[in-house]
């Protein structure tokens, strides 16, 4: 019976493969809380281990794509299958791209940790990259129980993210403005606001490559908040 | 004699890919010129159309994978035909984003419209898209006509893009220290140039993608200038 042989090691390969992803998003999800965590207590050490541990989540992309090339090279997967190692490799990108912008925000913790402290940045970051990474989590436990609910529910909460981070940008311009010494540090808080909330859109896109490989439908366009390309926070008394 | 036929159908496809890659790459390169034109132009109706016309970027990419799903699917690829195919896949990926960050400069372009005027800002973004535009441009070339040359230049060339934003950063800081009431349009044209250095990473991604394929190896790790997430501009007299 060679056909139920053929399919075994494929269902083998799959879940190596589905453990690798899970194994990646794990390291991902522990890398948003570090940074985020280090930025709150000015751990710089804590930040650059950060930084470093995303060589790991590099290469178990690379792992994972190595996998897949030899999954379709050796077992020539069909229909459904085919469509299941394709996003496999979404995913990693999806999660290698999340490690890359937890790396970033540890990048900025040093030059924040001296530079002008504004008030309660910290804690609202924390609260956006909390937010963020129970995304990530659900996402993925949705992932591996095909809970497709769990999943649906992530991609709502992603406007929670838009809301949050849209606030947190005229706090920061805010600060700015009344107290020109903050700019540098409001200037990183932005970038790693708005990171955070690309963070999200990546989440999003996991989630509705989930529900693509389940259903075999795109879900409908996701409702999303403002853009921070359209935030505009006119300096007190000026004209414009 | 069934092989030979095969192949070619399998040629048939690939060129088919190719030629979609270098239309989609045409359309980006479109929209950072247009994007960055509209900025300084101060052209409403250029951005909106930059806006608009990722819809049709977005769905080449839609195109291309399923193109390459079609092509796995029923021509299971060997080895280095293998690659390329995944390769396809990647660039697309590479460029679709590309398109998204474009989208993001004409979206930014009518608030900068209506708020305070940055001397010279404009152009300095102009140049730096310039460069990016072109790094694309040649990364393309360099694919289409299989110049791993002018694929490894368009590599070196990113490490100019982020000295440029560098000196942007620096500028528009300063500027936002010196003119309170420049603080939302330095916060935009801030995003812009960080915008474009990651554009020239993803350039130089599908640098590395095309290296890769063509030589099964990936290029040495490519000099980087500093990180933007590094710069530190004290205001004047204060301690920091």
């Amino acid at each position: 019976m060679p056909a139920p042989h053929i399919l075994s090691v494929f269902d083998q390969d799959m879940d190596r493969l589905q453990a690798q992803i899970l194994s990646m998003g794990g390291l991902v999800e522990e890398a948003i809380r570090d940074a985020a965590l280090a930025l709150e207590t000015r751990d710089d050490e804590l930040a650059a281990r950060v930084v470093e541990g995303d060589k790991k989540i590099d290469a178990l992309e690379e792992d994972i794509n190595t996998a897949v090339v030899r999954v379709l090279a050796l077992r020539s997967p069909a229909a459904g299958d085919l469509r299941t190692v394709i996003t496999v490799m979404k995913v990693a990108g999806d999660l290698e791209r999340l490690g890359d912008y937890a790396k970033n925000l540890g990048k900025r913790v040093p030059i924040l940790a001296q530079a002008h402290r504004v008030e309660g940045a910290a804690a609202s970051i924390k609260r956006l990259a909390k937010s963020v990474r129970l995304m990530l989590k659900d996402a993925l436990d949705g992932y591996a129980r095909k809970d497709l609910d769990l999943v649906r529910d992530v991609l709502q909460r992603d406007v929670e993210v838009d809301q949050m981070t849209n606030a947190l940008f005229r706090e920061f311009l805010t600060h700015m403005m009344e107290d020109p010494r903050s700019i540098t540090s409001c200037m990183h808080l932005l970038f790693i606001s708005k990171n955070l909330e690309r963070m999200g859109d990546h989440v999003t896109e996991i989630c509705e490559q989930i529900i693509y490989l389940e259903t075999g439908t795109r879900p409908e366009a996701r409702p999303k908040g403002t853009s921070t390309a359209q935030v505009d926070v006119p300096y007190p008394g000026s004209r414009t």
